[in-house]
């Protein structure tokens, strides 16, 4: 799978280069072995299961960093008490198709498909369901969630907030998180169109992996601890940031900066969670981003929208076929093989993946195999 | 007015540097010029006036390329024919919090007002709102329809497609327009968060200006013909096409893609309006995108959220205020002044403007003219 082209998945193909090969994963296998660790760290089976669901979507799509890459942080974050294993999910107000609902500081990626859920039934019974939750973790990759939706004909939008890394349009600290949107299409005969993007330029795990092998990053990803540009990752690392999507006045980095500010109040303001700078890190390791907390936990925003509402469902899914047959036409850039969609570095990553199983790096495999002997669980089989 | 940020309103400052005074005019004499011509042109006294209000938005925002520096387009194409003076709005299809209309090829000035209403008055019925608009024409900034929803106590959104302009991420040929997304939410003590941004990295207008000025524009805005990045602007006038927010593969350009595809679909797509490249062009002198039309007009979408739904709306205020503080306070990067938040930038315009009246340019003032002469309207009076 080259690394062509990277719409929708942030992370899709991240440690492609930086992979040292150990092996193929049994899909199926992978989510039996997530599933059993999660129960072994006290997560209620049904639970555990929707968990190992959110995960095998990033692994079995392509998007490495969002899959079993972190199991080894939320199985820590558990072990430490830091999250909830058995979260009291509850409506905190709401009104016919909204509402704002505690996620009770249970893991991100059960107190996320269950607000979504949430989110899916107002969206069948009101035409349209939009949920913001606080007090949540991290939710895995954001295009789970509306890919989810299209099982039942709806439209599916997420958004969350993340710790900080990211500074605002002409600032030098690091004031927001990478703050990711998804939403997806489907289409009738042809795959749906998956939109999963960050409102940085990049994700920080790109400016590492150049770090490890020390390469210079293009100029606009990131600035110093001085606030000057730079292309080497390590001065990102040391106290550097991120910079928004469009990088900087010429490249209209302000834009990058509104949608993260988007994505910021509706995740976390509108909900009551911790904004901006104030984001809960994702880390074992670190304590709070800041000393205050303003609210709970992150926050997370789930919609959905009926089609039926809007259109008869097959004219709109036509209609969707050809818009990706037409982008598909284009001519593509001198020296660019293709012009791709939205959504289809998922697909063929998915393809091959069913068939050839998932690959996993070796630094993944050793934690895996840390887990595995921690929780008790057998690691996961190889595909032959 | 410098132009040291342009977060929100894409074209804010746009004919800054570019501008030979003609006088600034009165703002509300500007409001009662361009009412009369409209309705010297056929359009009912309330709508005129509902028209005139959303140009007047743009400037006394600021925003000077979609005020009064378009009413000549509008009012060539109303003479023309090629607009509906009187249309009847209909709802196409709906579900509670959901609907489709088509604009019965009215002004967007006028019908895009009245499907935000419809929208406003869902949310405070069901908590959200959310139209689709198929048959419709340019509907002015984005940003007029969220800060409408503002006096309602409720976050709005909008969305329109526009004619083609831009390509897909790793093509050479135009495909879909600078596709606008705006969102506003409001502060207690602060003014409102206004988010309102094209897709593409800049706008065309900006290239113009540079072609006229003979100066060279950044790498990254867009190709030539041959599909080869250039900083030539007539390169990029003579066939080239802007490229979306971020640009290229190293500024993730694929991700300004993803907007304008989002922005398409829900707009066009959804509501049955020409998409992608099919969107028919905002001028007298060109006729249809293409040859062939995939739908009716072009197409917007709005919507809004009840904030009570989902918490306290005084709660909400507070915390966006100091949302708005934290972001404002942030150490600004060397040779920056400071750090803004969106929206910043049309307030400021704003209140320069209540108070020393709107500059226009010598090509938009003879455009006055022209139209004062046709309509037999008496020009705007200048501020003294």
């Amino acid at each position: 799978m080259p690394s062509l082209f990277r719409v929708g998945g942030d992370w899709a193909f991240l440690f492609y280069f930086d992979k040292m090969e150990e092996g193929n994963f049994n899909p199926l296998d992978l989510r039996r072995f997530v599933r059993e660790v999660f129960e072994s760290a006290g997560i209620p089976p049904a639970d555990a299961e929707l968990a190992s669901d959110v995960l095998a979507y990033s692994d079995e799509h392509g998007i490495d960093s969002h899959g079993v890459a972190r199991l080894d942080t939320y199985y820590d974050l558990l072990c430490a008490g830091r999250i909830n294993k058995d979260p009291k999910i509850r409506l905190e107000r709401g009104k016919a198709s909204v509402a704002t609902m505690d996620g009770d500081n249970g893991l991100g990626l059960v107190v996320g498909p269950k607000c979504n859920q949430v989110a899916m039934e107002k969206a069948e019974e009101f035409g349209s369901g939009w949920v913001s939750v606080s007090n949540t973790n991290h939710y895995g990759a954001a295009g789970y969630y509306p890919v989810k939706a299209l099982e039942r004909e709806l439209i599916g939008l997420s958004m969350t907030n993340t710790s900080k890394g990211v500074v605002p349009f002409n600032g030098r600290e690091k004031k927001l998180g990478t703050n990711p949107l998804a939403v997806a299409f489907p289409g009738k005969e042809e795959l749906p169109l998956i939109i999963d993007m960050a409102s940085s330029t990049v994700a920080y795990g790109k400016v590492e992996i150049a770090d490890r092998q020390g390469k210079n990053v293009p100029m606009g990803w990131c600035i110093d601890a001085n606030g000057t540009a730079t292309v080497d990752p390590l001065a990102m690392i040391n106290g550097g940031a991120l910079l928004p999507l469009g990088s900087d006045e010429n490249g209209s980095g302000h834009k990058g900066y509104c949608l993260a500010a988007m994505v910021d109040v509706l995740s976390a303001v509108l909900s009551g969670a911790n904004w901006g700078p104030f984001a809960v890190p994702f880390a074992i390791k670190t304590g709070q981003a800041e000393n205050r907390q303003v609210g709970k936990g992150i926050g997370h925003f789930f919609g959905a929208w009926d089609i039926s509402g809007f259109q008869d469902p097959d004219v709109f899914k036509e209609s969707v076929d050809a818009w990706i047959r037409e982008m598909r036409g284009t001519l593509p850039l001198p020296g660019a093989v293709e012009v791709l969609v939205p959504g289809d570095p998922e697909h063929r990553a998915f393809e091959y993946r069913s068939i050839h199983g998932i690959p996993l790096d070796a630094r993944v495999v050793a934690a895996l195999v840390r887990i595995s002997r921690l929780a008790g669980v057998s690691m996961p089989m190889r595909v032959s």
